[in-house]
This record gives C-alpha cells, structure tokens and sequence, in this order.
C-alpha cells in the first residue's frame, strides 16, 4: 500500500515516523518546504518527497491530509485528477461540520474521503518537533460521510490502533464539533484567557505551582491554525464559552455573598467528574 | 533542633518525609488520628506522635502548622502557653492577610511566627499520599511580620531549600494575596468551572487530549479547605476573576464578528507571555 502524507509538519512528521514504526514501508511525503522533505527523507521516514505531489498523489492508496484546514479544499481541487480512483483520503482537522458539507463537490467519483481527528498534538511547530510518541494512548475520532465504505473506515481504524492510539470512535460530524468545542476549543480558550489576564510586573514566574503551568501550556499556540480552527467552530465555541461563563457565575456569586455550603457543593460536584474521567 | 509538625495530612506528612531525608532527626508529630500517629512513626518520619500535642510542643524549638487554615488561630490560642519561649513557628496556609492581622493578639511574648507558604501540593488528601516530591524545585513564599527576627527568617529559607523547594521568595502578604488569586485561586475555579460547564451523557472522556486532562487535573480538590482558601481571599480573587471574564470576553467578541486578526493577536500574546514563564 501507498501512503502519500500530505504536509510534514508536526503532525504529519509525527504520522510518517508512527507509520514507518508500524511497518509501513512505502511513505511518501508532499512538503511545500524542500528541507523539510530532505530531512524526512535522510531519517528514512519518507521513501521520497515532492513540493508539488501530483505524480505521488498519482499511485496513492491512501493519502492522508495533514495541512491547514483552509487549505484542504484548494488541495483537493488542484488535485481532483490526480487521486487514483477507488483510493482513500483522510484529513487530521479538529473542526469538521465545515468540510463535510463541502466535500461532496470537491471529491472525483470513485476516491472515498473518511475524516478524521487524532486527539494528539505538541504546542510546538514544524517537522523538527513531530514524534509519533503523542499519539500512545490517545483518542482518535471518525466522522463518516454518509457514502463512506466500511472497509475504508476499517482500514483507517487498524491503522490507528498500529500507530498507537488507544481508542477510535466514530461520530456525527456536529456531535464531534459539539463535544470537542468543550474538550479543546473552550481549553485553549482558557489558557489564553489566564494568562493575559495577569498584570505586567509582578515576577508571577516566581508565584506558580504546578497547576498554572499545566493550565497556561496551551496558551503557547499556533495562532494561525487556531484562529481558523475557532472561527470554523464558531456556534458551537460560543456555545461552549456561555456554558463555561454560567458556572464561573455560580462560584463568583458564592463567593460575592460568602456561601461556603454553596461553594463546596460546586467542588463536589467537579470532583464526582473529574474522577470519572479517569476511569 | 526539636521540629513538631501539628497536622500530618499530606502536606505536613511530606514535610516530616522531607526532613528525615534532609538529616533532621528530632521530628515530632501531632495529629488528631492516632493511626496516623502509629503509621508515621512506623515508616520512621516522626519519633514520636501525640494527639493533643502540649507535651510536645513544650520542647519545640521549631513549629510547622500544616492544619486547616480556620484552625490556626484556635490552635495558637489552645496552647498559648505551651510554646517555648524562643521557639519559632511557620505555616504552610494558602493565603496570608487575613492570619497576619489577627497574630498580633494569639502570639505569645518571645515566640516568633514566619507565615510560609509552599507552593506544592496534591489533589489527595491525607498522610497516606505525602510525598515530599513534589516539593522539588518547587517555589516557596514567605511573607514577614514586621517584628521577625532576620536569623529565624533565615533559618526557614534554609530549611525550604534542604526540602529540596527551587527558590524562597519574601513578600508582602497582600501582594501574595493579590498574586496567588490570580496564579492558584482562580486556575482552581476555572478547572471548576470547566468540567462543571460539560453536559451529561455526552461520553466525554471519549473527546479529550492531554490539554484537557491538565486543565481539570485541580477539579478534584479538597472543598473543605479551598472554599476556606476562596472566601479568605475573596477581594483579590473577584478581581482576578473580573479581569480573567475581561480576557474572556475579548476572545468572544473577536469571534462573533470574525475577527481573525484580533484572535491572532491575543494568540500572540499569551504565547510570548507563557514562553517567558519557561525561562
């Protein structure tokens, strides 16, 4: 099998690395960044690389998407004739209600596009930063398309579990954008909320514990792709931020009218949640 | 040098791990559980364990209140009489203020208290998860009475240090306060707040990344003492929580109306602001 990745970035680099881990030999790799491919190609994790990629695109089974979420729409037009037909497309967006609506005219009969979301990423850029490591353990999600075929979803299921995530799951595309703009847009949102709400001057270097670097580490973000990835998910995002705003309301109110019963209810409550995820 | 440690919960359990380790032989405990008592001075970190704590106190030269913030000023004023003269005290509490106006009048003449705050801590309770671990390369403030003696300052710096904290740092306690609710109090309502703002039956644990699991990490805490911790500081912690909504609010707005550019920058920001963190 062919396996064509489309952009070596962090998380494509990471793919071509978990792929050759897992036995697959014949990766390719399609980098706008000539470096970037003679890097991939000198660690051996890509058999050859191309800037363009139409004639590597040409003998693709599986090409697997891993460019900025605005860009797959152009990518799949510039390439329309060049996708082998009966071979498989998958993508690594975070948002997918968006594209899924477009898809239907921007695909050549005969190619099955099966989105995906790996729930795995660094805050760092760029192929230097890319190891297949984050992906040990993670979740993986599907959002079919209504023509996929059960083999191909099959197959991108296997192909997860080799390259080490612990669990794929497959969902509507609104369903994902719902949950995910709780579990990582609203997150995100957070940190950066946090850490520009701190005042100039005061050393906080010198007044934090573990807590406000775990909370603050996503707040060191590539603003690019989360602009995109935020505005694409913009309904349900401000959905999620309303919800979030609501129950900070509920401590600040505890509190204005010192209601300790009040506040530890709501501790409580967090704790009873917090400790279900770990199951 | 005789240390008496009133409260082997999780963190005076890892201050009575953390002294053994550092070479202090003569450390005493006192705990209102007596299987606590036996355990401690099974696994050898104390020498001897009482419940009530007067004889013991009688022949400290040292002190480290590791109660509940609410019963610093009841315990102080219970064994008033049994501090040795000379003999120093320090606490572990979270926020400084409100305890340094009323020691004034629990003190008594001769005993000399350095309010302490170590900037480690764990969601679990109890002796049974202390660890002095997580004091490595940790931040420790201490927020001085006018009246401390300059050697007895010294002597906790030194003692915070040989526990292995990164860096003992002396500062007001309303500047602590005002620094701590925006670095401690408000990360723990927000976790709060965030995983308090997801909706039931949604299978989230099926939809997180790692952002996720760092973010609501401090959801599981202790009610009890972070709703003492919350309403001692409740001015500052309003406040950085006003200013943290402001923040909030900036991201909203620059999403409604699509504002690529202002999320970017905002993204901006908080990645310089966390990258200096790091250094």
């Amino acid at each position: 099998m062919n396996i064509v990745i489309a952009g070596l970035g962090v998380i494509g680099g990471s793919f071509a690395m978990g792929l050759k881990k897992a036995g697959y030999d014949a990766v390719y790799g399609i980098d706008a960044n000539e470096q970037t491919l003679v890097k991939a190609k000198a660690q051996g994790v890509i058999l050859e690389g191309d800037q363009d990629g139409s004639n590597l695109l040409k003998k693709a089974d599986l090409t697997i998407l891993c460019i900025y979420p605005h860009s797959v729409p152009g990518f799949l037009k510039a390439h329309m004739r060049d996708f082998k037909p009966g071979s498989l497309i998958t993508d690594v967006t975070g948002v997918k209600s968006e594209l899924a609506k477009q898809l239907s005219v921007l695909l050549p009969d005969g190619v099955d596009f099966v989105p995906g979301h790996p729930m795995a990423g660094r805050e760092k850029m760029g192929f230097d930063f890319a190891s297949d490591a984050v992906f040990k353990g993670a979740n993986y999600l599907l959002t079919p398309l209504p023509n996929n075929k059960e083999e191909n979803l099959r197959m991108i299921e296997a192909l997860a579990l080799a390259l080490g995530f612990k669990r794929v799951r497959r969902i509507s595309p609104e369903m994902h954008d719902m949950v995910i703009a709780h579990t990582s847009q609203l997150p995100h949102a957070m940190a950066v909320a946090l850490i520009n709400s701190d005042r100039e001057g005061r050393q906080t270097e010198q007044f934090i514990g573990d807590s406000y670097r775990d909370l603050t580490r996503i707040a060191k973000i590539n603003g690019g792709l989360w602009s995109e990835l935020f505005l694409s998910n913009k309904d349900y995002l401000l959905k999620a931020i309303g919800d979030f705003n609501t129950q900070m309301r509920l401590i600040e109110d505890a509190l204005r009218i010192e209601d300790k019963d009040a506040l530890i209810r709501l501790f409580e409550t967090s704790t009873a949640r917090r400790e279900k995820l770990d199951n």
